[in-house]
């Protein structure tokens, strides 16, 4: 074990002593960690911004994006912006403790599925230095100890900003080591961390390729991963154009960056001729490029042909993919060869192909007249989201506090034995 | 890739491949498939009972003890179980499409947490043909395909039992690959298996600390694992002896190869000198030895020390360790450091102190006043179980149909864009 592998093991293993403490905390004691963490925040706004100035300035020096700069960038509003969100979540129903279901036994025994913390939660996440503290925030609501671990460009910010929510929870009596911020830079840190079987209780990856490629090839721990988004937006022969058009628009460009965002729209040969030329006008104005396929090429002017590469992409821009399909199967089978399981969206006024399709489409959120874009934790009514995770197992699509907890079976009896 | 490992991925990749017709089918159709399956299995006996006796034949020769070789023998009767057991499963009410919960959100968006199968479960075995059976069938009821590795003593009649299954499935109209069981006694079989990402979609391994170590070093795939049970009584000062004794003697004797029985009793210094006596003899009667601490061995005759490492091992035989403990505290905190988070009971008719006990032990099931051998799915009332999983994610204690399911978000919605 190298010396940087060691040191991470270390700082896990004080993180793991924490979640006991945080688990066996009152609701009330955890939500005044919280209130006391966003209280340090404000209070540490000079140490915090300046911090940030020198992460901003050392990024800059070594050439970052304008865009990347933007997004490290704190200012007082953010800054404020970052309390507040500790606040919404501290003031979030607790999920600890709360009965799932609970049933009786012929034989008298009282069985109930109880909520409990999972542990000791390691983030690792590459963006913006909010998500520091909105991971830790969501990771203590939920009962749990956390190890995280940021993009190194923002490393004296999340410190920062980490030093602040550790003075919450010592402040309400629980260990600051139960928010635990690794400070290393180096990538190595990545593995380490994700090979920590029997300390680190569940590992979530949020960030490109590379990240969740390290992780998930290191990991011994089980992983909630949070990748990339291939969604799609299929117009049926009986879709209301209209409506079509507003949120093919709507799920391409509202915030093409997101994973949420649509990558390629299925069209109905019968419509094709009725709705393309509309979206590629629309499009053009949106500064849109649209890749199309050879059928619907000659339907969208200054559309360019399409690669089958580009049916695989997340553009993550201004990008469209649009293919002409021959109804409900081809559609489906598209989604299945080209999604990545994660949105995906008909549009139509036919309840049986609606229903049809939210039931063929093996993706962890399916759409009847909606933009897939409401993939969010906010916008499903969880109040705070830690992603959206693309696993199968545990937690699939929005994932919210409900999704940081597993669940014990409490079971009372008055002298059963098996007979 | 070893030639072995490859035809592991082919018939892996078989199988998923029947894993979507499989989740689409109509819970009608897996009912008649599970039916079918149980009809050709009883047609099948001669075949079936032949393939057995050569298999058992073939163990005897390699002098395989006589308990492990009553538990690889069918007879009439028993594989009457086994296709009686496979009709139970047909009976139980179908998870797939349930809505777990469905809400609406203020934009008018409705959301519904659906039901859906997983995929292609691996499930790796070790012990008596009936597994094979049983596995295909808890996942042929939740939707998925399956491939199986039974223990290789028991090839024959694997091989025998799974073709009479793929008749069931055939004549529903399913493919047999859906219920694949690896022809393969190599060990190499279990690495590769476990490490087919995008293929397997999750492996459950029951079985030995052999195997478990053997999958989980391997899992490129998330893992539900069967671990060992060490499983605590904790008689407390309160508690009605009469009762405990009961209770303790059915959570180590009943069935003391299972890993819900107990391990070791905790007993609180108040109540020792009137217990431990009573235990003692009643042990005895049950040739059952007790490895007792130091301050139990004087309080029970016939005892002997108890080493650190008693207390750390799953005795699966007539062994119980004991222990006097000054208290809950310390109780807890015994149970913390030496038990496996698997089952846990606390025996008083102290409420509070029951309440502690269940809040603060962090165990899959934690009991008041019952015996440890409950933590089964059918006692549980699942129906029919997996296993007992003790991991802590996605399936935790006894292991249903249910947790063979995972869900996917329904959104309806008429036009809503996200702003």
């Amino acid at each position: 074990m190298s010396d940087l592998a060691r040191r991470v093991a270390e700082l896990a293993a004080a993180a793991k002593a924490a979640a006991r403490p945080v688990a066996l905390a009152s609701a009330a004691v955890r939500e005044a960690a919280l209130r006391g963490a966003a209280r340090a925040i404000r209070e540490d706004e000079a140490a915090i911004l300046a911090a940030n100035a020198e992460d901003v300035a050392a990024a800059r020096a070594k050439g970052l994006a304008e865009a990347m700069l933007d997004r490290l960038r704190l200012d007082p509003a953010r800054l404020a912006a970052v309390a507040g969100a500790c606040e919404e979540v501290a003031a979030l129903p607790d999920p600890v403790g709360e009965a799932m279901e609970s049933w009786t036994r012929p034989n008298g025994l009282r069985i109930t599925r109880r909520r409990v913390p999972i542990g000791l939660v390691a983030i690792i996440f590459e963006s913006r230095p909010n998500v520091t503290v909105d991971a830790a925030a969501l990771c203590l609501k939920s009962g749990n100890a956390c190890v995280l671990r940021g993009g190194s460009e923002a490393i004296r910010t999340n410190l920062a900003l980490a030093r602040a929510f550790g003075r919450g929870l010592a402040g309400a009596g629980l260990p600051a080591a139960a928010a635990t911020l690794l400070p290393f830079t180096e990538r190595e840190a990545v593995p380490a961390l994700a090979s920590l079987r029997g300390v680190v209780d569940i590992i979530v990856p949020r960030g490109g390729p590379g990240l969740i490629a390290a992780v998930t090839e290191a990991a011994k721990v089980p992983v909630i991963k949070h990748d990339a988004g291939i969604c799609h937006v299929y117009v049926h022969a009986a879709a209301d154009l209209d409506q079509a058009l507003a949120i093919t628009l709507n799920a391409k460009c509202q915030r093409p960056s997101a994973c949420n965002a649509a990558e390629t729209v299925l069209v109905d040969a019968a419509v094709a001729p009725a709705f393309l030329p509309r979206l590629a006008a629309a499009l053009a104005e949106r500064r849109t490029e649209l890749r199309a396929c050879p059928r619907a090429l000659p339907l969208a002017p200054g559309s360019r042909p399409a690669t089958e590469d580009d049916f695989r992409t997340e553009h993550l821009g201004l990008v469209l993919n649009a293919k002409v399909v021959d109804g409900l199967d081809e559609a489906v089978a598209h989604i299945a060869a080209f999604g990545s399981a994660h949105s995906d969206a008909i549009l139509t006024r036919d309840e049986p192909a609606a229903r049809a399709f939210l039931a063929r489409v093996d993706s962890a959120c399916v759409y009847w007249n909606a933009s897939t874009r409401f993939t969010d934790g906010g916008e499903f009514g969880f109040g705070a989201e830690v992603g959206i995770s693309t696993e199968r197992l545990h937690a699939r699509g929005p994932m919210g506090i409900r999704e940081l907890t597993t669940w014990k079976f409490e079971v009372v009896g008055d002298g059963q034995v098996r007979a």
